[in-house]
């Protein structure tokens, strides 16, 4: 890492819930964060239903911030579960939001990271196969590996959210640092 | 079919847009739905972000109105856009939604059917694609044949969002008629 | 299942490997089946890579064997492993052969069901999800339910390829008598 | 494009059809490729169905041959068919033998283009997404856009196979030097 550029990047989870697995990876992600590298999480929870007839009376205010810190990040991180074998609704959505004009959107060339957990032992692979999906029509530059795909996670964290599986902790401080080379090399 | 006995289908378009492409083919669906099948539209504006934690403080009312009709429904029939290589954040949220418990689901076996517009060319068909991964999840019943993907969909409906094209017509219609065959089979 | 009719269903794994685990869990399934439904074992080593060219000239003895025996029987079943994060490419040339002309291809309306095992944790999710694909395309009838996604298969054969993990097989005889429901509910 | 540094990329058609579109595609290529990249084109015409235990003997000649020109490779180009809703079986069992060890595999870290025709409608959009799926778990660097898939290709080419349609040409044109510029990025 530079020492003289820290990257900001922008973080979100898949699920609404407050206990949920992935906003408490992202807290973890927060810990183990190379230097250089600052993790701000976004909260998706005030992003509304994408509705084209909303946008043309104006974008929320909700989603204007969520755009514009995405916009203005050098990258975007995504922790999401698996909900019926795709992405979550809520997740896409706010994902679609963010893919809007004005050209270029803010999803454009950026460099994004996608990871993921669940109780189950698919882990998250086929919800983070959709999302990669999206980031290609976007034309965002998804990080293709390594991948984090959390098993069993009631397992891997402590009943207060933290992060207490050392592996996962060491592949997350790994897939991080991965990251923030993939940024790098994309902002050369 | 049988003269004894209506099938009772739900729809809902995949976008919230009122002068939806999908909203407007529903609406043609239902002056081409062979004899003997009626289909009543369903509106998901109302059905909120799915959230694990306002579930537990009970259902919302739009989502109970909403899952209750597809549980009461014969089968359920959706049109989708493509939103970014995929199935709109709505449409999945609101699939997310109906997926809940208490067990069994109202999607659990139930016939589903789908089919798509867009403006573009590739039609809706990556979108179709990750709404049956869904449909696999939740052991519904989705007819693999035919596909309607409804392309240049600005060619096909007139202002009134009226669908004008007679090959369309008439495709949607062979498309009810297999709909129906497949609820009808899969009741016996 | 009616005691009068047996129903015969082929089968064949997605590994061309003698010690494959989904050669094993096939045979584990002759074992496992249901009575009134007998499963006979394809071999796809001698189906060439797909040519229209050749085809053109004459269907190969192979493919014109496979696909006999797909037309004839009551259903399909298909046990394969995840290469590449998707099916593997040796799997998905013996559909793209069966699902040639004449019309109609040896796929349409049959019922398939499809199960897989593998080494890591994902287990076969989504190598399954795209053969799922591929029977939409053909209009095969895929059982949705139950999924069987053998997980750590090293941990569930003895060294002869015997599936020794008794859960697994319960599952897996479960997920068999599932099949001969589908496979008579769509012959009804 | 730098002019001291000439850039080597190779490519191979997804399908084996003598006059298949997709080697028209790939001949087309060749032509409107920018300065400095050129273009190899490869046969997997030889390269057999995968098999472990083939492979435990000795990678055979034809397998070896096309790893090693992908290995020494500047990036990697893949004009595909679709079949049946997905990459056709002989070219995912290419990129499987690809794949393979010596650990750093051939397709590690390799930027990739994908492209289709197809003389359909929806192009080959199914089956380029299910490509990229393969190469996240190569760890390759797939091109995001522009995305390029050649409708109706009967109209698009004479019967000489060549690519006629001024505005295909133009569009695989800006593809190309997206491709030359993606790779000059990334070996920053």
């Amino acid at each position: 890492m530079s020492p003289d550029r820290t990257l900001n990047v922008v973080a979100f989870a898949g699920s609404l819930r407050r206990g949920s697995y992935n906003r408490s990876l992202l807290r973890a992600a927060q810990e183990l964060a190379p230097a250089g590298l600052t993790l701000t999480l976004l909260d998706i929870d005030e992003v509304p239903l994408f509705n084209e007839d909303v946008e043309a009376g104006g974008v929320p205010a909700p989603v204007a911030r969520f755009t514009q810190a995405i916009r203005e990040a050098d990258g975007l991180l995504i922790a999401t579960p698996e909900y019926n074998h795709g992405v979550p609704g809520v997740a896409k959505n706010a994902i679609d939001w963010a893919s809007r004009p004005p050209s270029p959107s803010a999803l454009l060339g950026k460099p994004v990271a996608i990871l993921g957990a669940s109780p189950g032992m698919t882990g998250t692979a086929r919800s983070q196969s959709q999302l990669r999906q999206a980031f290609e029509a976007t034309g965002s530059y998804c990080l293709p590996q390594p991948e984090v795909l959390v098993f069993q996670a009631h397992t891997k964290f402590d009943p207060e959210g933290r992060l207490t599986d050392e592996k996962t902790r060491a592949f997350l401080a790994k897939f991080l640092a991965a990251f923030a080379a993939w940024i790098q090399r994309l902002q050369a």
